[in-house]
């Protein structure tokens, strides 16, 4: 059965993102009973398929309707109890939520902050972890709302000497397979995702991936787990039986957006298109946009321009331009960007996506069709000022 | 752009359940971005539509991803504090889970069961109200695992009589859409339900409608809410401002399945059958299923043939007959039926859906081709024996 999506304007915010027609029609198949014999190895498939992309071999990975948020929920429920410290690494606004999250559950924490479009250096994280115990440190892989990407391995090997027993809680929402992770040789103990960024499917699901120790750690709790549908326990098994091939029953899943992740996960893992060379081809796509835009008088909102992430770019205006004009003029060239998001830049500054599909589907153009609209969208904008 | 899905068995358990053409074709919208000014308008038409199927012009309906269970969270997590109490009418499986939910968020829960089949009498909760004070009363609308219907307009009306100031929390995962529930009229404050029964859309939502009064608590409460993505204040704006057209942000909401609950939702309060009418082809539809079944011998699960439900039916099987041999012998013949998920008589019985677009979508005969089929089944299997 073939199946082409409606004609629209290109989708290059950071997430939701482009996402092919099969994944579309996947996403489009017809209703299955979620215990079905026919189903649960489509399940199975994409909970392997998770596995390879995250490059992990131990990790437990866990497919479940929400979004990436509710894998903040999954931590903060799970993994720390009331009155255990943790250490946040705030590179933006998603660290700011995070911190929120961790503190509803009753987690204290400790933020290392930076300005705004920068990151915590190593320094400062060892300093911290040397002069405290934490039960867990996050960080935010990349800071959807500045841009900014984090040494992912430097701070999992940091922890892994100065502080072993701390787990570390990578957010990946917007850099699960637009970033490289390698779950098992970078200590990672949590990868945080959703679906509706690089990995090229529609929002819906909360992704996230489990190392043994942390299970561990939740076997080891003192007081009960306080969620009832954020509960690791009550899901391990549901994945656990889904990954064998055999149907679990704990709540009904997505089964439609598990079809549309699954393929897409097939075009990842199996398509043309290596794991390694996709993320060299969100580099090369990067550099390349960030470039042009640079050229225009754009500038990064990642204050160190090689913290800037693979996936996204967030840039500040040349002086003089709005937000709206510029977004409004890529939408008339039928483009979609995203406006800020950070509270302290939000007037100053646009973002835009450049990953998965869009950078690594067969064929597409989406970067160099962003160049030239860019261009020609500023030239507008500049002319009639 | 039409869209025709692939040919499948037809599903007839008690959700999932089959879906549309058009429902399945807005599943797979192009990506669109979640603050997009297109999209607000889908998600402000998804609201006021559900408003409509609850008969409810006051209380706050929320989308969420999720599932039915997340519901659950929602009410425990939101509406009563750790210690309180709640008293919970058991009518199978989902009410057992549901206090397990409850007690997850430290309430003091009391049930009032009943013999498998059977449903908590009027009496029985009006004696429970009067001896103590609870602050929520939950009951399953439809027991999934049972068929048995509760009598929610005489619950609600007898709690606004007796205990006027506990909050009435109807769960409506395979009621909303399937059986009449008027909200306002019949004092229900809360109403959990999912997209893939009754609502005829796929699973992946979770969708709950909220009181004024419901909400009046949330803001007395002494201690905070402990959970970050179940919690109502935090997802309140963000509803609020979808439904006046703006879009709003607090985690990426499932774009797809929003297009496709509206859409399903535009068919159900906009077509050519009245809600009043949709209500009625599931009673006569429901009579027409469970009469041909006790013909063939068999027996509804329900101990009051009265308080079956109208979109689902709970058979036991006619001695000497397994639930494989019959499952298998309509799988056969296309179509796809349920199994038992009471532990008690699990082996002993089967179950059928026959709810929302298979009783009321334009054109369809699927309890007539569910009826020959049954009929023809039991033949092969007895003639077997």
């Amino acid at each position: 059965m073939s199946f082409q999506q409606a004609p629209h304007k290109l989708l290059l915010i950071p997430g939701p993102i482009e996402v092919s027609d099969p994944v579309l029609l996947a996403n489009a198949h017809p209703s299955m009973s979620h215990v079905s014999p026919a189903f649960a190895p489509v399940f199975s498939s994409a909970l392997k398929r998770l596995r390879k992309v995250l490059y992990t071999e131990t990790a437990q990975p866990f497919i479940i309707a929400g979004s990436g948020t509710l894998g903040w929920d999954l931590v903060a429920a799970n993994l720390i109890e009331a009155g255990e410290k943790a250490l946040v690494l705030n590179s933006g606004y998603f660290g700011d939520s995070f911190a929120d999250c961790l503190e509803t559950y009753g987690a204290k924490v400790t933020q290392i902050g930076a300005p705004v479009g920068g990151r915590p250096s190593l320094e400062e994280v060892e300093a911290a972890l040397k002069k405290d115990k934490y039960k867990v440190l996050t960080f935010t892989h990349v800071d959807t709302s500045t841009g900014v990407l984090s040494d992912a391995e430097s701070i999992g090997k940091l922890v892994q000497r100065v502080s072993p027993e701390t787990l570390v809680i990578l957010d990946g929402v917007c850099s699960v397979a637009s970033e490289e992770i390698r779950q098992d040789d970078w200590n990672i103990d949590v990868v945080v995702g959703a679906s509706q960024k690089g990995l090229s499917a529609p929002p819906g699901l909360s992704i996230t991936s489990v190392s043994k120790k942390a299970l561990t750690v939740l076997d080891n709790r003192k007081t009960p787990v306080a969620s009832y549908f954020a509960s690791y326990k009550r899901w391990l098994p549901i994945m656990q039986s889904y990954e064998a091939g055999a149907p679990g029953y704990f709540a009904t899943p997505p089964v439609n957006l598990i079809y549309a992740l699954d393929e897409s996960l097939r075009q990842i893992t199996e398509g043309p298109v290596s794991l390694e060379q996709r993320f060299k081809l969100h580099k090369e796509a990067s550099q390349k946009f960030k470039a042009a835009a640079l050229e225009l008088g754009f500038k990064q909102v990642a204050v160190n321009p090689e913290d800037g992430a693979n996936g996204m770019t967030a840039l500040y205006l040349p002086e003089g331009i709005a937000p709206p004009a510029i977004i409004g003029a890529l939408g008339a060239r039928d483009i979609v960007i995203a406006g800020g998001l950070h509270k302290d830049i939000k007037a100053k500054y646009i973002r835009f996506g450049h990953m998965g599909y869009s950078v690594a589907g067969e064929g597409r153009k989406d970067v160099d069709t962003l160049i030239a609209a860019l261009q020609s969208a500023f030239a507008e904008v500049t002319a009639s000022r």
